[in-house]
């Protein structure tokens, strides 16, 4: 149904299933139901390349001993606001929730908390994170690390992650300001769906290993690299750099975590270089409490009026694309896929079937 | 001396000049000297644009009422990590090292501190302030609102300034990480270097008021707005767009500053719009203590070999540009200048000389 290539599937049934896979492979039913709710707010928000489309890879590297489905975690507090987390080779799925959780406490006795993790795997959708704080009353933050894809600026060599940034501001009638956004030109996810359809990229997205500009969509596969947001010299790069360095440091120097291009790879047929100056790859997360700067009230009437006026700008003469307030198209395929379901492409919904016969889970998707 | 165009002056001489032109236009002594150490750490770091080059502008909002020279900050601790400063009419120049101390007195107790501001005006370098914190072992952060010259992504109307993030990283041997970065595609101080040249601008910078792409050197002072980091939806303006949304709301809406379009402007020659929202411009400033995440030393080691791994970056066949550290090329204008004095070039010196006439003052800068 759907699309063609696309079935689409009921949320509470993909959500059912997901969940049984991670009970499957050993998962506490707290750390399944957490892991499976961030996938599928992915898939709801329309982030379809950090949906149930990682879950394959996501128990390839559990079969091969690099994510560890039942962790102890060890929650340091070591300043009021701040706390170390060290995931114990657990994945982002679980533990950026749980370090979310113990910042917002923090945030709610102080005005603000922070959580640096380290030993952890794949974050899932950054938004998730954040997102949690909106309940609270409460800006949230979260970035995270990521394997290596992303050349610096004048460089050629894979040393950054995409390394999203994202930051969640809760406003009043309006729905929340939501910010999730890589820090490279253009996602993984978009390149795929080049490749799918076989279009050349644009310039300015993927650099070959030699240094030379590539716009063959399979270019990030035949060993080129993603360069930054701002692509060029002339249009930024160094800024594009510059932010994803910045998501580096606090997510892997600032935690203990590897960084650049030490940090794991997510894939299970790559192994991890030697030596590495940390454990797993690392996550930051945090909050601030809105009433610590203004009454939360007056806040988030501004935050109404700043939303109505950006969405009104004037747009060029002919134009009939208003401007998108960050976060409105996710919110959006969330509020339709919510009743009418998750279209999955293909080879996904071939992908959870195969996982389905593999671990003979009597849940179905469909 | 210097450059043909530029003469060349001492910095302890123009420290002294432009200390006592705060002076002589009713700063105390303590914030003339804050001032005057903002406006040269810029001209030292070799951001011109942000330095004495801004000196008559500052007066002529003195001049206009727009800046008070003498203002009663009030400072409110809302929660023991937050808190909101009124500038009560004054400058960035003066009121973000205040907040920042506070933040960084918070930071020491706590872990890390907060302040909100409003009532503002002009930042002065981002970097300054966010600097502060490196003494401390801390991470700083810093953030301004400004006049509105960018347009959203898919708009064609000044909504955003050139709203800058700072993050300052301290390290062990190596200098410090410090990335001071315009959410725009290209910073106000490179068109006013082409416009000097006459030289055409690339695409990808400013588009005129109709929303068509414009080159022309002055094609901003034309009525026309700068792109946001990104340039173009291939390329990611998205992303730029909302980093500056981002900083417009934590300076403008948070502290209950004005946001987007009723930012006030910079030049004495244009009004402020009526029926403002908020309290002049506004900026958000704090800090991280290190050791909150992880031991300070075993942190800074790891900042070393941070930084020495992404110094060395392999770089692009024949190319012999390095890859650099955010932060650098400002450090080693610090360097040059501090000994071999600050370039100025003939339009700001004479604006100076001219300062000099109007207030009858005895310090020379040359």
């Amino acid at each position: 149904m759907g699309a063609p290539g696309f079935t689409t599937v009921k949320e509470l049934d993909l959500r059912n299933f997901v969940t049984e896979v991670f009970l499957a492979k050993g998962f506490s039913v707290e750390n399944a139901a957490t892991a499976s709710d961030v996938l599928l707010l992915a898939d709801l928000r329309g982030i379809d390349s950090h949906g149930v489309a990682r879950l394959s890879g996501y128990l390839r590297l559990i079969d091969a001993g690099r994510i560890n489905p039942n962790p102890n975690f060890q929650l340091t507090h070591r300043k009021k606001t701040i706390a170390a987390l060290d995931a114990d080779g657990s994945i982002g799925l679980i533990s950026a929730p749980f370090a979310m959780k113990a910042a917002i406490e923090m945030g709610s006795e102080y005005g603000s908390g922070w959580v640096g993790i380290s030993n952890s795997n794949h974050f899932g959708i950054a938004a998730y994170h954040a997102m949690m704080a909106l309940e609270n009353k409460m800006i949230g933050f979260s970035m995270t690390n990521a394997s290596p894809l992303v050349t610096p600026a004048r460089g050629s060599e894979r040393m950054l992650g995409t390394n999203p940034i994202c930051v969640a501001v809760p406003a009043g009638k309006k729905p929340a300001f939501v910010l999730d956004m890589a820090t490279s030109a253009a996602a993984n996810g978009k390149l795929e769906i080049a490749e799918r359809l076989g279009k050349e990229l644009p310039e300015g997205w993927v650099m070959d290993k030699n240094g030379q500009s590539d716009r063959n969509p399979s270019g990030l596969k035949n060993g080129g690299m993603l360069l930054p947001l701002g692509s060029d010299a002339e249009h930024g790069a160094h800024k594009g750099y510059g932010l994803g360095s910045w998501v580096d440091i606090f997510s892997g120097v600032l935690t203990g975590a590897n960084f650049g291009p030490w940090v794991p790879p997510f894939v299970s047929f790559l192994q991890p270089l030697p030596n590495l100056p940390g454990k797993g790859l690392g996550h930051f997360v945090g909050c601030w409490e809105v009433d610590g700067f203004r009454d939360y009230n007056d806040f988030t009437a501004n935050m109404d009026l700043w939303i109505d006026r950006f969405e009104n700008t004037k747009t060029p003469d002919g134009s009939s694309l208003p401007v998108i307030i960050p976060g409105t198209p996710e919110r959006l395929a969330h509020e339709e896929r919510k009743t009418a379901g998750i279209p999955l492409v293909e080879a996904v919904y071939q992908d959870l079937h195969q996982i389905r016969t593999q671990l003979q889970l009597s849940q179905n998707f469909e």
